[in-house]
């Protein structure tokens, strides 16, 4: 059961090694819990599926799995949430891709959803993956406990909702057009990607029903790690290639964003995801040796080219 | 508590009188429930709030509170989850609007939202609207049994989901362009429109922790009221004005889009209407009495004009 806390190796090479092995455990649960193409509507499940299964790293399930093992949860319920958490994490894509909105032509290294096949369809891909998130934890295969479920449903609707993922969005348009300061920025970030991952690791806290100074050390480690990853992700928009990111880059400069990157500089942003990183750590020292694994993934967050 | 039960007089004028009263209320606890503005992303909110608090006739949040009357569940309860129905609602003709959609200009009296604010406004706010109806019902105010709760969550993620309203709309868009049968435009609308007014009249049965008979026998009437109040909504946009209706009329027939109308015919539609709203009132008989406003309810749904 423990395969993230007992992955062997220190360094980065492992890290990822541990995380393609997760990944694959979490591609073959979605491939049996998304919809199979069938009826009038199947365009539907074929472009979700599309959407979906596109090659990722699964970091957010990642940690929803490697928090769950923290409390000896059983693999069967991590992997539904952390399942249901891609699946958000992937509607949120779709929508963020459209033409309305970055207007994006690649995504994990594939063109984007509107691309392959239409807008209306991309939104409706969007729409429905959501609700199947919703559906996956409220299956009592999730978790027997009905409070629990229930818990995690609410959790994950706020995350997903206006003071959460769509919120910060929100702000992320309204940037393009005005110029923001670092507030303005962390806020739009913590709402944008700092709420569902702040859901994926606080799940495996919930899913094992730990008390709740487990809970807040997750979330802590959560926001620390969250911003770090997308301050990362600013600096591969100015650094990284199309080939490793499986994206557009250079777009946010091109659109004069603001972005960490452009407000603190290159150097700066990179020292301030370094600190972040540490930052995260050290809300881990209540578990010990058992968190490792987290450990080694926040070290890995900030060294990532992808 | 028994508003609707208790409310007198036998013809339609009665029950438009009921059905505005009881929308007062709801949109009493939707302006409450709904964000305020505040924070840089206050234009979510606003449009949010422009989309909801728009007037309707709520008819699909009124037949919660009216199921719920039948098993004498507080108000404020039934109020809570007639509110996350008609924002699952909103949601969905917001998404429906939009240009890559249906294109539509003019909803319930006033411009569309992405003509009032613009697209991607209009796709956040749809997204946001979903979660928030989530948490409402989540939230122990709800009910103070967190199965109930969760039972209502698991049953409003499959109405909104690829088997329900999305799987219903993708059905809509693909039938504009190749012709369609009987069975492809019932199985469309049962999804699109059928399957949330089912959440609907099931939900009051919910929180009433009802037994399964009265649960089937609320899930039938509604099956035949969502039909037939569909083929009304056809037929309006045959025969309807704008005035009345407050959106578009006669856009699909110029889409020459598969409707029950246009496969059937004028009359034919109408009768279809009325033999599906008195199949509806058959399946009330175990409620006698009781049931007296749902049926006058899907007598005035085939009346109306608007």
């Amino acid at each position: 059961m423990e395969r993230l806390i007992a992955q062997p190796g220190t360094g980065a090479g492992g890290v990822a090694e541990a995380m393609a092995a997760a990944a694959a455990e979490i591609d073959g649960v979605l491939q049996n819990l998304l919809p199979e193409p069938s009826g009038p509507e199947r365009r539907l499940a074929e472009a979700m599926r599309y959407a979906v299964l596109a090659p990722g790293k699964r970091f957010r399930p990642v940690l929803s799995l490697a928090t769950a093992e923290l409390f000896a949860v059983p693999r069967r319920s991590a992997l539904r949430v952390a399942v249901a958490v891609e699946l958000a994490h992937a509607y949120s894509l779709v929508h963020d891709d459209l033409p309305c909105m970055d207007d994006d032509e690649m995504r994990r290294g594939q063109p984007t959803l509107h691309k392959k096949y239409d807008e209306a369809t991309a939104v409706l891909a969007g729409d429905a993956l959501l609700p199947l998130a919703f559906e996956i934890i409220a299956h009592p295969e999730t978790h027997p406990d009905a409070e629990v479920r229930l818990e995690l449903m609410r959790a994950l609707a706020e995350a997903a909702g206006p003071r959460g993922m769509v919120g910060g969005q929100m702000i992320d348009l309204l940037v393009e057009h005005k110029p923001a300061d670092i507030g303005t920025i962390t806020r739009m970030q913590q709402l944008k990607t700092g709420a569902l991952i702040a859901f994926a690791c606080e799940a495996g806290a919930v899913l094992g029903r730990a008390p709740n100074t487990a809970r807040q050390a997750l979330r802590a480690y959560a926001r620390d790690l969250g911003l770090a990853f997308q301050i990362v992700d600013d600096l591969l928009d100015v650094e990284g290639s199309e080939e490793a990111t499986g994206k557009r880059v250079g777009k946010d400069a091109g659109l004069g964003k603001a972005t960490f990157v452009a407000l603190l500089g290159v150097d700066r942003a990179r020292t301030q995801a370094t600190m972040l990183a540490d930052q995260a750590l050290a809300h881990l020292d209540i578990f010990a040796e058992r968190a490792a694994f987290l450990r080694r993934l926040a070290r890995f967050v900030v060294q990532r080219s992808h």
